[in-house]
């Protein structure tokens, strides 16, 4: 609907601006994908949650279940072409054929940025001030972008003898979010840790002192030198959630105002492509969580001050002064003034209705009366002000209103 | 690819400003849809063309073959909550299995404006603005916006006895644009026409003095006023695509800079909403062929001095100058310059390669020489040229080079 558009176009005008500013480009991929590219990277649980059909020529088809694997397939058709290190940002629709919930639909926008082919730590702490960026300027105040080390935590598990079970134990691990300390240390003991108490103990407590710290420590220097702002970071030793997937440093976004999950997520991986082709690409990236941002601007009473596109209705009093209104609809839209024409001679009250209900702030009335002096009648919605404006005056007092 | 998606975005960008100077808002539709809603609305030729496939849970899919139908159910659900007339654009992806081919896709963009809920011809004569506004600002200077009234060609047909075949007559005039009229009224002959050649030439010599052309007068009278230059308006009572579909005045475009069809095209129809809801809209509209636009934008040399999203792009001398480029970044990026940072300290060369390769302007060095005399060495890609700079003027240069 028009209204929940000026909404979303709003919200992603401001981040497109954003990353534009840091120096991503925009890249777009298609919607109908071979299956195979698709389906089992996610194993068996998203290949049941991907949309996948045959295509009248007997082609297996899938709609993309997120912006990652598409662009690796771009990335791997089309490197030789790529400035590297390659900064894009994508913003699209991708589809999960699951039970939708609050922030979470079966359609839904996903807006992702990454840098691939640079392993440089200044790629992470440049993501950290993108992070900011966007979540400063669409008005968050409470938010912490927390961030951890894959390597740390593997150097942590390798110490307490976990091993083959690490993917297990770091999917347990990110219960700590939900679930209480003691829940969490007997399911580790159940898998068969051995000190599972002291394992939690030692990441909860932050009692890291015996661990190479190098990583984490290099990543919040140079975000201090980028002029992140230190209160929006925070160290989190436990945040486990895709540690099976990224290799360096992760985040994940939450705010105090949007208490509904991540808001944001990603971190650093290696090889992008190796499912196609076999150039080896590392990178860092996250997604912003499109959909849970605009449920969080809304509830943060963000969008109060929505404006309609148009900002002035030019009204027909009568069958005689249509050319005259005609004329004066023609001279705002010269002047590059954003408006419209109310198509038909009718009841005044009916045309004024018409501009409550979009929202347009302006309203032009002209009937004989005021034809004969030259002149319009203006009206404010708002206040419901009314002045009548010399005709040849119209669009320098608008403009100077629109300048002000 | 990024140098493809600048210039859509460009053009999409262009296109949304001039909808919405006209007080147009944007929808957005799902992509998956119940089938029975998008099949059998465009014949059997229409449904061997749309992708559809079953889902999880057993229902019916189908990807949007159009705009319109989608549309069309947005009205049905939402009109009580919608101001009327209503005014939207649509710009988004459809799908079509067919084969693909020079400005026609499986995967594309459509561009529609519609106006609803209202019958006054003012509505056509607005169309005719935005695709003059539209093609104009895109840099066309060679168009044609050919006219015709259902109405009129109806009125003719009816003369001519034509009763029951319209669609097929219609179907067959249309070939005036490709074939030769003799064999056009060979044809109609085939078909059972008395008088074809009759037909053909009130048709197309205009002989149509003994018919009401108060439709067509009128909409020409309001395009004037409406400061619709004539000379982009071209009369054609040939003019039938679509007839069978629209009711009043249509409209198809184009120019001689895309000699591959028409570039746009639409009309008045009735009923918009009448396979899902009882209410009655009559209304408006037109479609850009988003990609043929791009296409013939693209042979026009209209994209040659595109630029990308970064302006600057700020080196890494060696390991000892990182937090000063850091720090120059920093303040590029706090000043709203759209500006980079090449991540590693490696070769000059390598480093203004990239620059090269993206199309960056600007680059900035600053190794120990530089930072020890305050200066930075800002270089211009294009000329090759180097200057130096103090590091505190940096920013108000290159400010004022980008408001110049």
């Amino acid at each position: 609907m028009p209204k929940e558009m000026a909404k979303r176009e709003l919200v992603m005008n401001k981040i497109k601006t954003i990353f534009a500013r840091f120096g991503y480009d925009s890249i777009e991929t298609p919607i109908i994908c071979p299956a195979e590219t698709i389906l089992g990277k996610y194993g068996e649980e998203g290949d049941k949650l991907t949309y996948s059909f045959d295509d009248n020529g007997g082609r297996r088809i899938a709609l993309p279940y997120d912006l990652t694997v598409p662009f690796a397939r771009l990335v791997a058709a089309n490197w030789q072409d790529l400035p590297m290190p390659f900064k894009r940002y994508q913003i699209q629709r991708v589809w999960r054929a699951e039970k939708p919930q609050k922030g979470r639909l079966r359609e839904f926008y996903q807006c992702d940025i990454d840098i691939i082919g640079s392993k440089s730590l200044l790629c992470e702490a440049e993501l950290a001030k993108v992070i900011m960026t966007v979540f400063k300027e669409l008005g968050f105040k409470q938010f912490k972008i927390k961030v951890n080390s894959r390597r740390l935590l593997n150097d942590v598990l390798t110490k307490f003898g976990v091993g083959e079970k690490a993917v297990e134990v770091i999917r347990i691990i990110d219960k700590l979010k939900k679930i209480e300390e003691a829940a969490v240390i007997d399911m580790l003991e159940e898998l068969g840790l051995n000190s599972p108490k002291e394992l939690i103990e030692t990441l909860v407590q932050e009692r890291l002192g015996d661990f190479d710290l190098s990583e984490i420590n290099q990543f919040f220097e140079y975000c201090e030198k980028l002029g992140v702002d230190q209160k929006y970071l925070e160290f989190d030793p436990c945040l486990a959630r895709g540690l099976d997937y990224y290799t360096g440093i992760s985040f994940e976004v939450y705010s105090d105002e949007a208490p509904f999950g991540a808001l944001c997520a990603g971190g650093r991986y290696d090889d992008l492509c190796g499912l196609f082709c076999k150039e080896d690409f590392s990178g860092v990236g996250v997604a912003f969580g499109f959909e849970r941002l605009m449920l969080a601007m809304e509830e943060m009473g963000q969008f109060k001050e929505m404006q309609s596109n148009s900002k002035v209705l030019v009204t027909i009093f009568d069958k005689d002064s249509i050319d005259n209104s005609l004329k004066i609809y023609s001279s705002l839209l010269e002047a590059g003034i954003n408006s419209e024409l109310y198509f038909q001679p009718e009841k005044l009250a009916k045309q004024f209705k018409y501009a409550d209900k979009k929202g347009v702030p302006f309203v032009i009335v002209c009937g004989p009366e005021e034809i004969a002096r030259g002149e319009v009648a203006l009206k404010l919605m708002k206040s419901g002000k009314q002045k009548n404006i010399p005709t040849n005056q119209l669009i320098s007092y608008l403009s100077s209103y629109y300048e002000n």
